[in-house]
């Protein structure tokens, strides 16, 4: 620094041992092209060392190469020149690695990159996050049951576990070329930034993980006026508004009305997220808050409104019921079957849906949380592979079959998560679903491969040895089977009148199997599925080359041979809806329901018990002790 | 609300005791004009209990009134509709109590609201944060050693411990008109707020503690470009800023010299704060994240910029240079003798002084940390009392006297704490300065005083019979004595020759302490100074009726009688200056120096004993134990 900005610095020492490395690292050279590679600190003050003891010995060659062969990679530190078949080969195999670029850093990533197997593959990471946040526990956030910081872990930490191989930038992916295999990103940061901010990267894989955003159904005034809860930052602002609500409430010179409507909470959606976040605040007002702001204590009301007939209508009845006495109990109100037509500063503009009347609610704060939408770089990307029409005629099938989740446009992948039509693309998590082929587009095809002696019917022999493929590849055949409490297989073949039959022709068939892809539902956009699909796709990443050779997948109807993997199967280990006052429900597996408040203790085992990390467990756990023993916190910053 | 909005609400059942406490409520008359003047809700809810119990029972005025008289302020809940004696006195006390505005939530106005006998005083406290903040601990803050919230302790856990009957608004003081004995407030919140922003409020007593802000002395491009850090949302802001710094340095397509400046750190004064920051910035440079971004270790630079000749120069020598040595050891450069004239986007231009060469810095983060001024409404008020013009008169001289804090244009008090000419306005902290009366100012009417016999000379006995009331009303005295190694006050009588003398005239006299007054010296702008005025202040207010009749003070040399009150008298115990590496400095009480790994123990057992709450310490200790355990979090939010 001395010299480049010719100032008087009284000191500037750089020790001994920075040189040497400096040094050291300069004379680094690898064979292939990458951005940034250096190797970890400590392996190169190591490498450094020995190779200052042993300068100018020529036998220090073969020491450093024996060296090299337990240490991997860092073979190409040797200054020896070494030339010999095993270095060739370790360099080989270190410039062949596929690139793999992943975008995110969410539960599908991050699920994805916990497990990889980084040995044959060259991991590159985008996203404007540099953390992985336990989204889960946000709605604790917003009223400082939890902090910020003990969710969220830097993605860093999972990149070092790997020795540093997994290279992470912070920044916006906001352009996908899949013909290219480039995508362009830019960074994210705000602040003055010496240097460029944009960047292109090539893959040969492409993993996109990027989750979804806020869907505001393009309602005027809400993306000004409103909170969402998808992010940290946005559990942040929440909590540090709830606080301005009550401020503002005990202001002197205002009117009772005004102090209530200061205090008024609004939540719009009557999902998992609002409904936690009306308990928690809930929670937070009464145990917390009216403690220090007792003068406006009945002043406080909260609202959630939802469009449908019941708040929490993805789970069982019961847990929806539960949850709506547990509110009307608590005070707060429910106002179903109202859609939100805009929002304003002072209103949310709803109509009743039964009676068509337009009713204006005044609000102190509104939190939407309606569902989400996809991020404009997916669409961007589905318009460029035309699945944005294709999309939405499947979708309008599938919501025709499911009767829900019809209007999300996301990502089509194929069974294997890769996006269709594109081999070396994959999304997974909430940017994406998948779409899951139908019985009867292959009927045909697969009665020709059952029929083995080429009858023209199939017998129950034949029927029965191609029943396991069937299952894996059309999932909807076993859900058929326990809708229809079916208890063999071979029921399907009966006749309409429900008698065994022997044989059955290709019309029978098609009739037997006609309503079976009515069973198929989109999966919810949940960290359980993202969580599960990375896990997945970090296991068919790791097993590639093995099942190249061995597939292990199902037998192809179209064509010939097996198909490499098992296709993803989500498996539902059920999901927690906390309502408040230590009282939590729980939909388990096996159509169980639990209620009360040792579902809240089966809660926090759970979560404490999913966190990513010893840090975040230990820290989570420690701010629930410190919310027993202190209560919850509500200085305004 | 179902009423109010005509809405559909399905559930809207508030409880029994809800109802009726609103009911109650109601009813409640207070004989004076209060803003929000409501029962906590622990005691509406017993008397509504105990109301509700003997309705229709002519005896229950006595029962309550037994309640009340040991309940103190609750008596005007009872619905007997009594008029005894008692009762009226109660409430006549109660109407009585003198009017307390305190503006600020600071050092000095959390320790003045801690101690303070509300009983007889009517508190309400203004302030834009609704919280204290350890403000000591912000360097901490910036780099995550210590999180945000446990520093941070609501100011109404100290309004609740007084029964809820000091209230607090959230708000900003717009203006202070002494003449009306009135103040004016804004509230601070962004957000919509429904009703009036503003409002006034009366006060008998006036408590200005608001503080000082960053003084930027004009420089352009501070107030765009730089990082502060007076408040925990600046240390948060800078904490989210270093990681970016990392982060934009590591981005593909940049030169290293890109990487290099993006990872040049500035911090622009070499005070105990910029020192500090200067030094938790290397632990978590060097501690942490060289481990997340071992590819830029060599790239990272941090650059103290400091006017005067050393760093920490407020401090014994001994610790400057130890801090010094310090720094140049960990690579910590420090350019003393440098004044910046600007700061752009890019660079921070300074001046050599010595050569009087003009030098830009390319920085990827400025931290200006140079001192404080006075915020604006305190200058608005300065101006309206005439003490602008005044202040600058006096603070030339002390400047003068002192060399040093000549700039500072802050709020002149008397001893007592009182502003200048205003009996009751009282200015604590940062935002005021004691203008210590001068010896040679009242030197005629000393002389007077202690010449009992009128005699025109003065004595020994004379002079020793008033010594104790001059060291107390001019503490420079005693100063002067230490200076010059004086083992005796009579030692000032002695003739320039160094002989006893047993009589002196007003002549010698005045040449005897004329360099006393050279002695004065501002306090500095410190949490220490803050808390204990505001500790003095409040034992002021608690023994106000007290002292009126029986003064505590020392002697009025103009004016007949004895001062009411001792003046204030600042106890220096001594600074800590952490530098990084578990080492610190400090300089204790007796011209003491400590340093090294010990002091750093030292001072985390003050810090941790000085928390203000429970919680607060245990947060900080946890916090502390956690950065051991896992290290710093780097996660970008």
């Amino acid at each position: 620094m001395r010299e480049k900005y010719g100032v008087p610095f009284i000191h500037n020492y750089p020790s001994i041992s920075h040189r040497c490395i400096q040094k050291a690292g300069a004379k680094l050279k690898f064979p292939f092209n990458c951005h940034n590679r250096t190797l970890p600190f400590h392996q190169m003050k190591l490498f450094s060392y020995l190779n200052k003891a042993f300068n100018g010995f020529p036998s220090s060659s073969k020491l450093l190469l024996v060296f090299s062969l337990s240490g991997g990679g860092l073979v190409a530190y040797s200054e020896s020149q070494s030339t010999s078949a095993t270095n060739n080969t370790e360099l080989e195999r270190l410039a062949n690695k596929k690139k793999v670029v992943v975008l995110g850093t969410g539960w599908a990533s991050a699920s994805f990159l916990k497990d990889l197997d980084i040995s044959s593959y060259d991991v590159r990471v985008v996203s404007p996050r540099n953390y992985f946040a336990f989204t889960p526990l946000l709605p604790s956030v917003t009223c400082g049951t939890v902090e910020a910081r003990s969710i969220v872990e830097p993605i860093r930490n999972i990149v070092k576990k790997k020795n540093g191989e997994i290279q992470f930038w912070e920044a916006e992916c906001t352009k996908i070329d899949a013909a290219k295999k480039k995508v362009f990103c830019r960074s994210s940061i705000e602040a003055n930034l010496v240097g460029k901010k944009e960047f292109s990267l090539d893959y040969d894989y492409l993993v996109i993980a990027t989750g979804a955003e806020v869907n505001t159904f393009n309602t005027p005034g809400v993306v000004e006026y409103c909170h969402f809860l998808k992010e940290v930052e946005d559990a942040q602002k929440i909590r540090a508004s709830v606080i301005d609500c009550f401020e503002k409430a005990i202001l002197p010179e205002l009117t009772e009305e005004e102090r209530r409507i200061n205090l008024h909470f609004v939540i719009v959606g009557g999902g998992p997220t609002g409904v936690e976040f009306a308990a928690e605040l809930h929670d937070f007002v009464y145990e917390d808050l009216v403690k220090l702001y007792p003068m406006v204590r009945d002043l406080v009301s909260i609202t959630v409104i939802q469009s449908g007939d019941h708040i929490l209508n993805t789970y069982d009845s019961r847990i929806s019921s539960f949850a709506e006495t547990k509110f009307a109990r608590d005070g707060i109100d429910v106002c179903t079957g109202c859609r939100v037509l805009s929002v304003t500063d002072k209103n949310v503009n709803m109509k009743i849906k039964s009676t068509g009347e337009y009713v204006p609610v005044p609000h102190g704060m509104v939190v939407w949380s309606t569902g989400v939408t996809t991020r404009p770089v997916v669409k961007d990307f589905m318009e460029q592979i035309g699945q944005e029409s294709m999309l939405l005629t499947c979708m309008a099938i599938s919501a025709l079959l499911s009767g829900m989740q019809g209007k999300r446009r996301v990502l089509a992948t194929d069974e294997w998560l890769r996006v269709k039509g594109y081999e070396d693309v994959y999304a997974i998590g909430d940017c994406a679903t998948i779409d899951q082929r139908k019985v009867m587009e292959d009927i045909a095809a697969i009665f020709k491969a059952a029929d083995k002696n080429n009858s023209g019917t199939l017998n129950v022999e034949e029927f029965q040895d191609m029943i396991d493929d069937i299952l894996i590849r059309y999932p909807q055949v076993d859900l058929h089977l326990q809708s229809e409490h079916l208890s063999s297989v071979t029921d399907l073949l009966k006749d309409p009148e429900g008698n065994a039959r022997k044989e059955i022709d290709i019309e029978g068939f098609k009739l037997a199997l006609s309503h079976v892809d009515s069973q198929l539902k989109s999966l919810p956009a949940t960290a359980q599925v993202a969580a599960q699909q990375g896990a997945y796709l970090s296991r068919c990443f790791n097993r590639r080359e093995l099942c190249k050779t061995q597939p292990e997948g199902p037998r192809r109807f179209q064509g010939q041979g097996r198909h490499e993997f098992m296709p993803f199967r989500y498996k539902h280990f059920g999901q927690f809806a906390p309502l408040g006052g230590e009282q939590a429900a729980a939909e388990l597996p096996g159509d169980w329901v639990s209620v009360g408040r040792s579902t809240q203790w089966l809660w926090y085992s759970v979560y404490a018990s999913k966190q990513v990390s010893w840090r975040t467990r230990v820290l989570v756990v420690f701010d629930w002790t410190r919310r027993f023993i202190f209560g919850r916190d509500s200085s305004g910053i």
